[in-house]
C-alpha cells in the first residue's frame, strides 16, 4: 500500500496481537478491509501526524487520516512521555481510522510501570435507551493495570451488550442471537443476527432499562465524548463507517474518527512495588473467590486472552476458510506469494 | 457531631444534592447512619486530610478517616487546581469514608470549563461473574461534561445492574426485583428483594456473562484499583462496611474506603467555547433522535436528575415516614428542634 516499513511492521504487530488474543474480529480478517479503505482514498498511508495543541499532561493530535493502528500507538508514546514528566498523560486523538483493538494500545503502558487506557469512537452501531436511531458505536474501552507476580489486569470490552464481531460469529453459523442484544428497526427485541443488516441496532450494555441500559448508553457516550468532541473528529452518528462500501456523511462535525488514551504512572501515587504487590493480592483473591456450581473459576479482566494467547503461541493461528481466501487475494493483488 | 461549621455546611449540600436530585437513598435519609458511624468511633469529625505524594498532575490523599462527604470535595479542589496548572488532575483518596453521591464531586469541575470525574469503591455487595462471593461494591462512576446553552452532561452511576438504593426501595413495598439483579447465596438468579440479607449479591451491570456481566464486573474493578490500590486505601472484600453494626475487617489492607477524582481542562485539548458548541450540537442530536414506541424521548445522561431538581426546588422534597422518624430523633439526641 506504500506505508513506510516501519508503519507497515507496526500495523502488522496490532493486527497480529489481536489474533493472538483471540479476537479474531480485529485481526488479519480486518485487513481486507483496510485495503479497500486505502483504494476509497480513506486512508492516508504517510501521515504527517501533527500535535495540535498540547498542555503538560495532555495533547491534541490530528492524525492526517492514517492507519488508526499507527496513529494510535503514537499517540500513546505521547501520552507515555507526557506521564514521564508530569505524572499523566491523556491524548485525544482526531482524523484517524480504526485502531485495531483498545487492549494492545492500553497494554503499552505496562512495561512502563504505568497504567494504561485506551478508547475510541466507531460508526454508529448501537442505539441509545429509549431510541431506535443508531447513534453510537460500540465504543471499548481498556485498561491495563500492571502487577508484580500475577500477569497484568487487562480489561478490554465493547460497551454494547455484545460486540458486533460476536454477531458476525454467529451469522457465520447461521445461529440466532440471544434476547437483549439487538432490535430491530421498530426498536423491538430481535434474536435474528442479522438484524443490523435490516435497520436494526445493537443495544447498549444492560440491554434494557431495567438491566441499566442507560449506563451502558452513557459509557459508550463518555468514549465518543472524550474521543471526538474533545479532539475535534466526528462523534456519534457522523462517525464514519469502517466499511468502504458505505457513504461518509454529505456534512461531517469534525475530521475521521477519534481515540483517546492515557497513561497514568504509578508511582505518581504510590511506590510502584507496593502498588504492584497490592495488585498481586488483588488479583489472587479474586481467582479464588467460591465459584458457582458448573463454574470453573472466577476468571480476572485479561485470564482469557492470555490463555489463548498461550496456546496459539503453540500450536498457531487458526484462520477460517474466508479470511484465508481474502489473504490469499490480497497477496495476488500486491504480488505476493502466500 | 462536632464538624467545624464549614464542613457541616459542606456535608449538608452534598446531602441535599443528592435529595433534590431524586438520589433519595443517598440524601438526608443516609445522615443517621453517618451519626452511627461516628458514634462506633469509623469517623473523625475534625480530620486534618494530608496530601502524602504529588506530581504535578496526580496527588495521593489520606482523609484521616473523615466524611467523605467533605474529604471529596476538598480532593477534586486539588485535582481542579492541579488541572489549572498542567492541564488535567488526578487525585486517589484513602482513610476516608462513604462521600454520598457521586455526581456532585464530579460537577463541581463545571462551572471552571473542565470534565469532572469521581468514582468510589464501597463495601463488597457484588459478584464478579462466575463467582458466589461479594467481592465488589456498587462502585459507582460520574462523569460531568460542560455544554454551552445545553445543560451539562452528568452521567453517575453504579456499576451494578442495579444500585442497592433500588433494591431499598423495593423492599419498603415489599415487591419482588426483577431477575438479573440478584443471585442467592449458591449463586442461582434470585427476585427477592431481600436476598442480601440471606448472604445473596448483586449482580454487575450486564448481569450475565451473555449480556457481559464480565464488562460490569471489570468497570467495577477498576473502580476499586483507581480508588484503594492507588491511593492504600481498602479494596475488594476488605472494604469496611457502611452499616456502624457491621465489624471491620480484622487484617485491614488499607486506611478506609478510597476514592479517585479526576478534572480534565476543556482548553487543555481544545479552545473550551468550540468544544460547547459541539457538546451542545451532541446533546441536541442525541435528544431529537426517533423513539420506540411507547417511549417520549431519548434522554441525555443528567436529564432525569435536573428535571427532578426543578420539581423539587418548586415542590420540596417528599420525606418517607421513616425519614422523618429517624431526623426527629436525630433532633433530639443533639438537642436541636425540628
Amino acid at each position: 500500500m506504500g506505508c513506510p516499513a516501519e508503519d507497515a511492521r507496526l500495523a502488522t504487530e496490532v493486527l497480529l496481537e489481536a489474533d493472538l488474543r483471540g479476537v479474531d474480529s480485529h485481526g488479519v480478517a480486518r485487513l481486507s478491509g483496510y485495503v479497500r479503505l486505502w483504494e476509497a482514498g480513506r486512508i492516508n498511508v504517510t501521515p504527517q501526524m501533527r500535535l495540535v495543541h498540547e498542555t503538560p499532561s495532555t495533547a491534541t493530535v490530528d492524525g492526517d487520516s492514517g492507519l488508526g493502528l499507527v496513529i494510535a500507538p503514537r499517540a500513546m508514546a505521547i501520552a507515555m512521555e507526557k506521564a514521564r514528566q508530569v505524572g499523566t498523560g491523556w491524548v485525544s486523538v482526531k482524523n484517524s481510522n480504526h485502531f485495531g483493538i483498545a487492549g494492545y494500545h492500553a497494554m503499552q503502558a505496562l512495561a512502563a510501570d504505568m497504567i494504561g487506557m485506551a478508547m475510541t469512537n466507531a460508526s454508529p452501531l448501537v442505539a441509545p435507551t429509549h431510541a431506535v436511531d443508531r447513534m453510537l458505536g460500540t465504543n471499548p474501552i481498556a485498561v491495563a493495570v500492571p502487577a508484580k507476580e500475577q500477569p497484568p489486569f487487562v480489561a478490554d470490552f465493547a460497551t454494547a451488550a455484545a460486540a458486533n464481531g460476536k454477531l458476525e460469529i454467529l451469522q457465520r453459523k447461521e445461529k440466532k442471537a440471544p434476547a437483549g442484544w439487538l432490535q430491530t428497526a421498530e426498536g423491538l427485541r430481535s434474536v435474528n443476527a442479522n438484524e443490523l443488516k435490516a435497520g436494526g441496532a445493537l443495544l447498549p450494555l444492560g440491554s434494557d432499562k431495567t438491566h441499566g441500559s442507560h449506563k451502558g448508553y452513557a459509557l459508550a457516550s463518555i468514549v465518543d465524548i472524550f474521543s471526538a468532541v474533545l479532539s475535534g473528529a466526528n462523534y456519534g452518528p457522523w462517525v464514519p463507517p469502517f466499511v468502504s462500501f458505505l457513504p461518509l456523511s454529505e456534512n461531517p462535525v469534525g475530521e475521521g474518527i477519534g481515540h483517546f488514551l492515557g497513561a497514568m504512572r504509578i508511582d505518581a501515587f504510590r511506590p510502584a512495588d507496593e502498588f504492584k504487590q497490592h495488585m498481586d493480592n488483588w488479583i489472587t483473591t479474586f481467582r479464588q473467590a467460591n465459584v458457582k456450581k458448573g463454574e470453573k473459576k472466577v476468571l480476572i479482566p485479561g485470564d482469557p486472552e492470555r490463555e489463548m494467547t498461550e496456546e496459539r503461541l503453540q500450536q498457531g493461528i487458526p484462520l477460517l476458510p474466508p479470511v484465508v481466501r481474502d489473504l490469499q487475494e490480497l497477496g495476488q493483488k500486491f504480488g505476493l506469494s502466500l
